[in-house]
């Protein structure tokens, strides 16, 4: 992963996880990515949805919107994605915790100009929501294409943490016995599926829309 | 809301939402907030945790922490609450989407060196992931509150967006009827509580774990 002093984990060092395959694994597993950029000196963090492929990561929008263009003009990135796994009761409140899986990347993100990798980079991002969601629906034309902004971020620079399982309380909360201690797995699950208003009749929801997974 | 030129939403307006009590809600209803400081000239994104008390947001830290260091020498912070709802497909891979909530507020995050609200800050942080947990277990200790950093965030600039329903289709796109179109609802289900591995026995889940609401 050849952290850098900046994505060197500082604090609680021993929930870093050196590890590419495991950085991949919570990319995939989130849905929104928050993407954090200077204007003119200020922090701006907004979320956005992504798309992996291999060690690159890809963002999209309007040609026109204020966070691509600055990405677009050289400005370093920073975004991060976390999946929420659940709370975390301990006897003390000082060690009230969440379980989760965290990712966060620094680096520049790249405009896409090459048409081919363009089109690859919106698929990623297609296919991220729901594999088999490009293949159903109509592709972009040259007028969609041309209106959408395509960032590539390198994943050289990046990340992982992650807490699972119980509190950690200190020992003499452990044996004072005054409070419940434990934790409650959240997952975001998903509901039925809903037919557009106008959708015509005869349609059977296709099969990538049932087998959307419960992340 | 007194939306300033950086916080008024450029692109999709219509999803801009001028209501302080849709604020406050978006805020209550996330568990992990998204926050971004500058730091030597780099954008840098963190998840973390957070509370709300009337319109001051609170963030906790170590005292030692990087972001929280910045953040305490003046330094203006930026960060997001997204809640996400839903994935939506359209008949056309551009207008596939996400239904979300989401908050944006900037500010200038404040040192709280008053006691007091230090405690009123560090309990809202823990009432935000389940109310009833701050009264059920042990207080903080004079070690544990100089060990940490509590930062009171104003939240008279801030931006809402919302995004609910089915997909927006080209009117070509629904009258050639080629794909499915509609949205699968998500939300953050709680499973069953799991006692710490070391809790003694005969202790009954506390009522406020056990009715951790969905979000």
């Amino acid at each position: 992963m050849s952290p850098t002093e900046r994505s060197t984990v500082r604090r609680g060092a021993k929930r870093a996880v050196a590890d590419r395959a495991q950085l991949h694994a919570v990319l995939d597993a989130g849905y929104v990515c928050h993407l954090s950029t200077v204007v003119r000196g200020a922090p701006l963090v907004l979320p956005t949805g992504y798309g992996r492929v291999d060690d690159t990561l890809y963002l999209h929008g309007s040609t026109g919107a204020l966070s691509l263009r600055t990405a677009a003009s050289g400005v370093e990135v920073c975004l991060a994605v976390t999946v929420l796994d659940g709370l975390v009761y301990a006897r003390s409140v000082f060690h009230h915790s969440m379980n989760y899986r965290s990712a966060v990347v620094h680096g520049t993100a790249v405009p896409v100009t090459d048409e081919a990798e363009k089109l690859a980079g919106l698929r990623a991002i297609t296919e991220h929501l729901t594999p088999g969601s490009w293949d159903h629906a109509r592709q972009p034309s040259r007028k969609e294409l041309a209106a959408t902004a395509v960032l590539a971020v390198d994943l050289a620079e990046a990340a992982v943490k992650v807490r699972a399982g119980g509190p950690v309380d200190d020992e003499d909360d452990v044996a004072a016995d005054r409070a419940w201690a434990g934790h409650v797995p959240l997952a975001l699950v998903a509901g039925e599926p809903v037919p557009a208003a106008d959708l015509s009749p005869g349609w059977v929801v296709p099969s990538h829309v049932t087998r959307v997974a419960d992340r």
